[in-house]
């Protein structure tokens, strides 16, 4: 790769993140490491029983304890929060009745932790048990005992979508597959458990340091929840370790660490305990997918009816987006005329599901390119020429109108399968040992956002100051991902500066213009447009601003740009300029936009081929190679990409083969990361993954750039699945891809063989 | 007074200060404060000669105390800095030589105070004494043993001005006085001791908190001493509690924690002890004033011939702003048509005097002022009547070119004549008894810059965001006069919301754009007409796109602000506009601006009556009331302006009658609180200050406002030594005016009578 992509200076030049030498001394300061003069220590005390109304809650000996100085209940905030417009349903503590256990019941601020602790003791909570919903197609059938009043049969939300003539597609033919895909429940767990820091002003407002995705909605959320204006409201992000969707919401102790230490007028911190952050949960639900799928005689798709029913836990949370983009995202990435989807997001009493990475694609795509393996067997194609033969032709705008105008996943195939020696070696290696491919493809970014239509996607100042320094002011949120420095790199290359003159002010509240948050793979494009705009404009003022001082005084129009900038400054002292970004409308949906198809303004795309070891005495499946090539449309910071395509697939691979919420009546059993199992540094290590970037130069990104943080993950899976089958012979389609369920098939094959 | 002035909705209002209530309730957050994670404890070894060269110093022993973390010496940071481009003679850690009785040798960070102590103790330095210059008479024939090599007869800094034909006028005069005045050194004394925290940054950057006025000119003295660029320097201003110019210049201490936390990459703070800030000093100077006066039959002045001799400490500092300012704004008060002025700065082996509020013309008012009564009095005409008969007449140029455009000092007159029946009771009250009228001026900021011509004197950038609000991003340093509260008024003014609506950043060099400083009365008019244009063209920007968005879209033009901020928002995300202010080239002093004259685009005015009462027996004065009556111009911020007149006039009235820093052979006698008697609480509550607004409406200022903090001190000194002379017949020509001196002046009068 050269050290700049050609006519850049600093555009597809790795760079490391801003923050990269603190993250790695131990530095950077996390909400955790943070105190203030005068500090409490919130303490959160969570349901033991699953769906119950809330007889009596004692909160007087608790009060009283010394070294309390608040306790909070319920329905001293009432004010509901969540989703707008979709869901509001959440209050931060229980209101009335809880729905799972961990739910938020009373808090406390103490002198310190152990004071806290001890004050949760003595809160007294008497509970009327309500009948539990634990499955989520039981919980369907539910008449009485709802989760929420105004969710009939417990059911949040419900997509019937058709576009093209499903039926008659499905009677032309040749092959049919219907199938049943079962996913458990996974979760993010980031390295960095939550962490807020909430601390009253004497002026009445409130300033939040906390461990968030999305400090704009954090700030609205507690305006509404403490009854403030939103500007009386300041949230900072300081360094977060990894998100992934996980805080891509607002969690419950952001609010109560918000309510603590307005009911106090001191400081309050609450850090979560690793059983907490399992509590709070959002991430990837239990999910049943069945999947539909005809083809013609050449393998070529003539129609997909895919129905789902996701187990989204006690609130709405993201839940809509989720089985949104489980059925409408199907047809962004192989060619599908016909398309039926029915999708319910389902309540049920346990920790609510929401966002995370690869938000709705990724337990479909596990069916989709697992059946799509298992109908090119059939059929006996090659299964990458099966999906060869089903390429979109963009630029195009799909059957439910999702435009896509940049498409490098033929390009993507074409990488991983030279790379892997596919021709040459599928199908003839030793038994046990196999070959997998599967794609995958991700939003750029909602082009409709879910929430707030009133807040612009991403906005950005930019400030040329003394020294010839340039300052950003973004409101996105670098959590791990580097957008920070994507940013500085997009405007020292339109201004043509070294990057070291480039100075970032980010996702404060009280200084940074607004943006709607990290989470869908929408900073590098939104933002990234923002701050390339906002560059332009610079530049042009700069030259502007020294133009007409110079004229005013007879002298000659500066040409150079640090000459120009030298006047602008001492004619005007500061040169400011803005620069915003939302999606165009094309990229809406069309007509299709009331249906919510869940467009993007770009989609990135993903292949992938695994390399698998399966030993048939054991079942234990060892990952040889993943050969993963990701379109970025383009690589604004080589690194970047790879790190995330690489953490991606890593994260992939934990849910293929281990990870998985255990429940029982409504207990987690694995509440830890111990018994949760996410890979270790050593499982991560172990796989060799080798990278491949792809450019297809979106010609709506910043520079061409795309999605480069999610995608990836979806491809993983199924290409591990479809791997474990070329190896022995066995289709294992619920996941995870575990040693006993691959020995049990292995079993039923041998005894079916028999 | 009515609420608002009349034709505003804000302005004219009185406000509390932003961070009033923090303050006041112990909230507020000073440098002192705050702590950060491994922070250290700094501490300063000081020189305990006067004079000397530095043989050696050995500090093995302190390193190797345990819980030392770095120990730092002059040479190991040898850029010397000061004001640019007059003076460029500071280190703040002694190199080779050191100049006065606490001077800096050598510097600790350490786990804690009484380590940093202790290593002090261990640190061994041998001096190899010169002579030293303590008496600034003497000091100016010095031949050998130079405070600097630099600078022949220790002489910093003479002024040779001669504006007019003095001689000629001397000659026609009916009446030539010519008197010695002399004046003490005295020092701020602000309720807050100096502190910094310094922490070096891992990307090799430095954020410095610190107590200080010019956070601006902090950020480019560390950058030079650290040999860092500017850029990578963030100074932030928390809570001052103070400054009165002791903070105007960059002090040793806020250099010496950065080199210490450079050294050991570790956060250090250090506080002064109370002694260290007299080391610190930068009061205003001991000074010696010849003044001739020659006035004609009618008590017109003809010409004026001023010399003075200040004894400016051990470094430049703002001395020559000082002995500039002494001189010719004489002329900016009175009408002065032939002017002669000798200024000598001397350099004296004590702590160096810079800049005291009311900078450079405090001592020479009380010379000129007591004069003018002495001449009165010769000619039998009241005090009141002389100084009216010497009024200038705007809008004019002086003889040394000084504009004034707006001189509400006629009226000020009025004012306190009146309200102190001065035509009633003068000369009429009993023995012992009797009323002093002066009068004052002081610079609305300096129109030259003396410090950096490539920055602009004041930015603002100002932001609208979500929620209706708006932020401003201010460089200018609220230490307690109100300028946070003054810029929110400017801005909710212009753009017609109110006030809540308005917050603020300020005084961070990461954030904010560049500002001078607090200093010499500038902010008010500088950073109040930033923040006003900024806000006219922030409003023009928010109707000029949300017009484009309608436009766009085919609908109605918005005519009322918030309807066009709504959709302006809706369009462009956030809204920028960035206002500065420099002062007009007619301002600049015309031809006299190389001879640097010292003008400002502003003058404000202040007429003092004082009425005491001197016990004859013990010689001590009590104050009974001052009537004090300021033209400000347009007062923004009533309360504000009262509250700072009030302050100028008890700071003032402690210079009048008790401080004054005792020296015996370079050792400061009262370096305390205790010894120097500042006014203290109880003092300052005795007289009865009753102030008064005299609205001159400047045509360039804010919405007409100026100068409001520092003026009204000079008049307060002369008007008690005019009543001393009233009451009691004696004329105490050297300050401060104490009971001794009175007595000693009876005793002689009395002997004359005999």
């Amino acid at each position: 790769m050269p050290e700049t992509a050609p006519g850049f200076a600093v555009i597809g030049k790795s760079a490391p993140m801003l923050d990269g030498k603190a993250r790695v001394s131990g530095l950077a300061v996390y909400t955790a490491d943070m105190t203030l003069p005068g500090m409490l220590y919130g303490k959160v005390l969570h349901s033991t029983v699953p769906h119950a109304r809330i007889v009596r809650i004692d909160t007087s000996r608790a009060g009283a304890l010394p070294g309390v100085h608040a306790v909070v209940v319920g329905n001293e905030f009432p004010n509901r929060y969540g989703i707008l417009p979709i869901g509001h349903d959440e209050a931060a503590i229980a209101v009335d009745k809880v729905r799972y256990i961990g739910d938020n019941v009373a808090a406390v601020a103490a002198d310190t932790e152990a004071i806290a602790d001890e004050a949760l003791r003595l809160v007294q909570v008497e509970y009327a048990p309500l009948r539990a919903w634990f499955d989520a197609e039981e919980s369907m059938r539910a008449e009485r005992d709802l989760i929420h009043d105004d969710r009939p049969h417990n059911i949040e939300k419900h997509y019937s979508h058709n576009f093209g003539d499903v039926d008659t597609a499905f009677a032309r033919a040749h092959l049919v597959r219907e199938d049943r895909f079962r996913c458990p429940a996974v979760t993010h767990a980031a390295m960095e458990p939550h962490a807020t820091l909430a601390a009253m002003q004497i002026d009445g407002g409130i300033t939040v340091w906390s461990s968030t995705q999305v400090p704009y909605y954090l700030q609205r959320t507690i305006a509404n929840v403490l009854e403030m204006p939103e500007s009386a409201v300041r949230v900072i992000k300081p360094a977060v370790g990894g998100g992934f969707g996980g805080k891509s919401e607002v969690c419950p102790l952001e609010v109560i660490a918000a309510m603590l230490s307005k009911k106090c007028g001191r400081p309050v911190r609450i850090t979560y305990s690793r059983e907490e952050v399992f509590f709070t949960h959002r991430g990837r639900p239990s999910q049943i997918v069945d999947l539909k799928t005809g083809v013609d005689r050449d393998g070529k798709i003539l129609a997909v009816a895919a129905a789902t029913i996701q187990d989204g836990g006690a609130f709405c949370g993201y839940g809509p987006v989720t089985v949104l983009y489980s059925g409408n995202l199907l047809a962004g990435i192989y060619q599908i005329e016909n398309l039926r989807y029915d999708g319910f997001r389902v309540l049920t009493n346990k920790p609510s599901c929401g966002a995370m990475r690869g938000h709705g694609t990724v337990n479909m795509r596990f069916a989709f390119e697992s059946q799509l393996d298992m109908i090119a067997s059939q059929l006996g194609i090659d299964p990458v020429e099966m999906r060869r033969r089903n390429l979109l032709k963009p630029p195009c705008f799909t059957v439910n109108n999702l435009r896509v105008t940049s498409y490098g996943f033929p390009e993507c195939i074409d990488r991983v399968v030279e790379a892997s020696g596919w021709r040459e070696r599928k199908g003839k290696m030793p038994q046990g040992r196999g070959l997998g491919v599967a794609g995958s493809h991700y939003v750029t970014g909602a082009a409709n956002p879910i929430n707030r239509s009133d807040m612009p996607h991403s906005s950005v100042t930019l400030k040329a100051d003394r020294d010839g320094a340039f300052t950003i002011y973004s409101g996105a949120s670098d959590i791990g991902q580097g957008c920070d420095v994507m940013q500085v790199m997009i405007v020292a290359e339109v201004l043509g500066v070294d990057p070291s003159r480039v100075r970032l002010v980010a996702a404060d509240t009280g200084t940074t213009p607004v943006d709607l948050g990290s989470y869908s793979s929408r900073v590098t494009f939104m933002c990234g447009n923002a701050a390339k705009r906002a560059a332009e404009e610079l530049k042009k003022e700069i030259y502007r601003v020294s133009a007409e001082a110079q004229k005013a005084s007879g002298k000659p129009i500066p040409q150079n740009f640090d000459e120009a900038l030298r006047l602008a400054l001492e004619a005007s002292g500061v040169i400011v300029a803005h620069g915003h970004y939302a999606p165009p409308e094309a990229a809406r949906g069309g007509h299709f936009k009331g249906a919510g198809v869940g467009p993007s303004p770009s989609y990135s795309y993903s292949a992938q081929v695994a390399e698998v070891v399966v030993d048939e005495e054991t079942g234990e499946v060892r990952i040889e190679k993943i050969w993963a090539a990701h379109d970025c449309g383009r690589a604004l910071n080589p690194v970047a990409v790879e790190g995330q395509v690489i953490g991606s697939v890593s994260m992939g691979l934990g849910q293929a083969l281990q990870e998985e919420m255990i429940w029982r009546n409504g207990f987690l059993m694995n509440p830890g990361l111990l018994e949760y199992r996410s890979p270790a540094s050593c499982d991560a290590a172990s796989p060799d993954i080798e990278s491949f970037i792809v450019e297809s130069i979106d010609p709506e990104g910043p520079f061409g750039a795309k999605e480069a943080s999610e995608g990836s993950l979806a491809a993983s899976i199924p290409a591990v699945a479809n791997a474990i089958y070329d190896a022995v012979g066995v289709r294992i389609m619920e996941l995870p891809l575990t040693p006993e369920k691959i020995l049990r098939a292995l079993k039923q094959k041998k005894k079916a063989a028999a």
